[in-house]
């Protein structure tokens, strides 16, 4: 029979103190309900007794009905010198009223002498008191054994002893936390095996950070080693290097190791949430990520693609659908017609092998590669050529003209930027605009957009999320090429779009062009018959 | 004795095929020099069978005078319709006199069979022929074991058979790849384990991906199962989730499994290497990479910011400056004096650590990346800068203002660029100059040369070598904030600048200005009495 893991996710409190990760009260709600749907088994809210805006989340999920998770509230032992029902920690714990409540106590002499500074048999009645007393108000107890693992190197036997303690008070789950990152993972394997040969019926957890680039692998070797609950975060959001990344973790365990985790169908929602969570986060998914990536199933290169083509499992460890990815072909200067076509299809376009306009959308696309352009990240952009190519276009407005200046008056002022545009609409308009900016491409796209919205007042949903600039062939230094890609998006969904000049501001201005027409394209149909 | 392991880095041949990876010919022969003085053993040019820029490259690299490396090319075995002596990819790596030729290889029956289209017993010579020849034309041969582990799962006796023939035709290295980065770390160890009970006398290598977040781990956990030779790229750059990241793999090696990959110097180079690749493949540094990342060793959240205090090791799993990182408390509170301090001295200056001069260079340098200086890859500008606080600093010429304009007509014309530049020179000389171009950078350049050159006519021989651009914080899109990086050299030296601006014009013309103050400081003297 399947192992059945259990995932106990911390990306509202953990995850929440990653450098750049802020989530509103509706964010954290939202990810609440996500979580739920998705099937794991704990959502830590965070620590009611220092964070006002945990208590609140756990006011607002007390009545939310949940599918899978129950809440958890998150704080530390008593204080040595409070009594434990006396406790505010302890006390803003029940407040709480979580079903589950985790408590986190030290488990490495050096950090009890040093850090809390009370001596090594204090220490394990904190953790016995504080279990005891939460379990008889009601509550499920977990123990988070934080520098378990350092705790074990330095005394195994008071670090085992602790956890003895804290099981025999009533924890339901002991997580071994490796607080620091530093371990690898045979010696995670090794402590945790050495704690079920110490407590054969105690149910083990494991907590991973990522400093030692080995947060999945540490977590995935305590399961192999016998740990039956994991905890981590969506995306590895976390403080430093962050934690394990539930997102790779996850497919890990049940793909790899035949671990019963989630329902399949709950798992083809991976890359879905791992989107959703980055967009609430407001941090950029990383393309690189394991499963749920944009490029985790991308390849390029003839060799490649062509292997894969002939044999899925080449290059593909997994098939991208069971996680909700899928397979994308690059196009990219070394591939060619094949890779266009599979291209073609996933963008919903039917282009066929030999008909003349594959092979002018070919040549078109092989052109502009040997220009500096890169199609690689610039769906649109390629769509709108394929799209030309086979007919299915229409142009929305004429250029007539554009200027950017960028003026600086002396030395201690602040350089101006200004852009003029001049563009004729279909019906004989002729329009004429300017705008001011920090940059000038921002003035340009000011001025696009006053010329514009007027006829076409969708466009005032569109605004500009990403804007990177490369310099080709460099060597040639400022008179190099320029390639400008630019991601927008229209709050429903995203689109690239691609640049390429001598002259940043002109490659700028195409890809806004190409922005704006992809998003005119799709809003009033491609055809005009 | 601690175990040697030798790194043998791709960063120029797979992490080139990372998505957005880009490398010019000068980015290639820097990141050659960079990565001989860090200490690898083995560079990867790259297939100069398929790819015209590794081959030349490999023409460059020939006369390198190397410390540490050498260069190596890549490429397969010999075609089965080939002798191996016409074989045109063989020819090619013969061609590019490089001391050691890797070549992969086939160690799957299903690849065989199924992308390959030979028989298993010809694939075994394919392998022993192709490396017999190289070695006979006296080239050092590594065997790129491809899709080992995937081989060893499916019929581990034909993969064992296929190392056993490659070793004995004299291949000095076995290197094990996990080509679709699917396995996990305790089955590329029992596998590394079973190749050398079958070989006891090889020296095994493994070549790993991140497809299952574990490409770390799969590194040192062969290394841990007696392998002694890893690859992997810088940042970890590569296909799809990227390779084993090598600024992770060589710290874990070193400071946690006390190998001896480098020096204890070289290791403190360690995150300015991974800043200096990540800057010339003009992709973003990530801050939340173990070892190098910026936010490594960043601890926010009261409780670990005190407890670090505290007791260092309690969030630090190794010293941050091993690794040439550092703790930094908060983004506002950085503790770089001993950074700067070190830095100044690779500069030849002689920065006293309690100096006045020293805390305000320490507070301008803090200040300044906050607002998104990045002094990393920009010496000649941290040495201004250092230099102004030293009162070591004059000045050459006053801006009184500048302005660019890009202008397109119509549609059909190209954009136009032009810069007008107004200075006074020290003698009083007011300069008014124009200069035309095809972007509004280098039109700046020209004008700001013409109302120079004059008076200081070294500038002649003063050239840009490289221009690169990155928006930071790139969800403000075009109003973000842009900074530049420019190279010039003048045919003795190279020199680095940096100019930061929401305005990508104001922050060229910085950089610009600082490289001309660099060279006339150089040429004239530092100081004015």
């Amino acid at each position: 029979m399947a192992q059945r893991v259990e995932v106990y996710d911390v990306t509202l409190r953990d995850g929440a103190q990653g450098p750049g990760v802020k989530f509103s009260s509706e964010d954290q709600l939202r990810i609440v309900q996500e979580l739920d749907a998705f099937g794991v088994s704990f959502i830590e809210g965070g620590q009611p007794g220092s964070n006002p805006k945990a208590a609140e989340l756990f006011r607002r999920t007390k009545d939310l009905e949940m599918k899978h998770a129950v809440m958890a509230a998150f704080g530390s032992t008593r204080h040595a010198k409070n009594a434990v029902e006396d406790d505010p920690n302890i006390k803003a714990l029940l407040a709480a009223e979580t079903p589950v409540v985790t408590i986190f106590a030290k488990f490495s002499p050096t950090h009890v002498q040093q850090v809390l500074r009370v001596s090594l048999e204090e220490n394990l009645r904190l953790i016995e008191e504080s279990v005891a007393y939460l379990k008889s108000q009601g509550r499920r107890v977990i123990l988070d054994a934080e520098h378990f693992f350092d705790g074990y190197r330095e005394d195994s036997e008071y670090a085992l002893t602790a956890l003895e303690r804290g099981w025999h008070a009533g924890a339901e789950v002991l997580a071994l936390c490796d607080t620091n990152g530093g371990s690898l993972p045979w010696s995670i394997g090794e402590a945790t095996h050495a704690s079920r040969t110490r407590l054969p019926k105690a149910v083990f957890g494991i907590h991973a950070h990522n400093d030692s680039g080995c947060g999945v692998a540490n977590t995935i070797a305590a399961v192999h080693a016998g740990a039956v609950h994991v905890q981590g975060t969506i995306n590895g959001y976390g403080e430093r290097t962050g934690n394990a990344n539930l997102c790779t973790v996850i497919p890990d365990l049940q793909l790899k190791m035949g671990c019963e985790v989630v329902s399949e169908d709950q798992l083809r929602q991976l890359t879905r949430l791992s989107y959703l969570v980055a967009e609430l986060a407001n941090m950029g998914q990383r393309d690189f990520d394991p499963f749920v990536g944009r490029d985790a199933f991308t390849h390029k290169g003839g060799m490649h693609a062509d292997a894969v083509k002939k044999l899925k499992v080449s290059y593909e460890h997994i098939p991208p659908e069971t996680v909700g990815n899928q397979t994308r072909i690059s196009v990219s200067e070394m591939s060619g017609r094949s890779s266009l076509l599979q291209k073609a299809k996933e963008l919903g376009l039917d282009l066929d092998r030999d008909a003349p306009e594959t092979h002018e959308a070919l040549k078109q696309v092989k052109d502009l590669e040997n220009q500096g352009y890169e199609f690689e990240g610039a769906d649109a952009s390629l769509e709108l050529l394929l799209r030309k190519a086979m007919g299915q276009y229409r142009t929305f407005f004429k250029l007539r003209g554009f200027r950017t200046s960028v003026d600086r008056h002396d030395a201690d002022s602040p350089a101006i930027s200004e852009a003029t545009v001049k563009l004729e609409l279909p019906d004989g308009t002729r329009m004429h605009t300017a705008a001011e900016a920090e940059g000038p491409v921002d003035a340009l796209n000011y001025a696009l957009r006053k010329a514009l919205e007027g006829t076409y007042p969708e466009l005032r949903d569109v605004h500009l999320d990403d804007y990177k600039v490369r310099i080709l062939n460099a060597q040639a230094a400022t008179a190099a090429v320029t390639r400008v890609l630019i991601e927008s998006s229209d709050g429903e969904m995203s689109w690239y779009t691609v640049g390429v000049s001598g002259n940043i501001v002109a490659a700028s201005y195409q890809a806004l062009v190409d922005s704006i027409e992809y998003k005119l394209l799709n809003s009033r149909g491609y055809k005009v018959d």
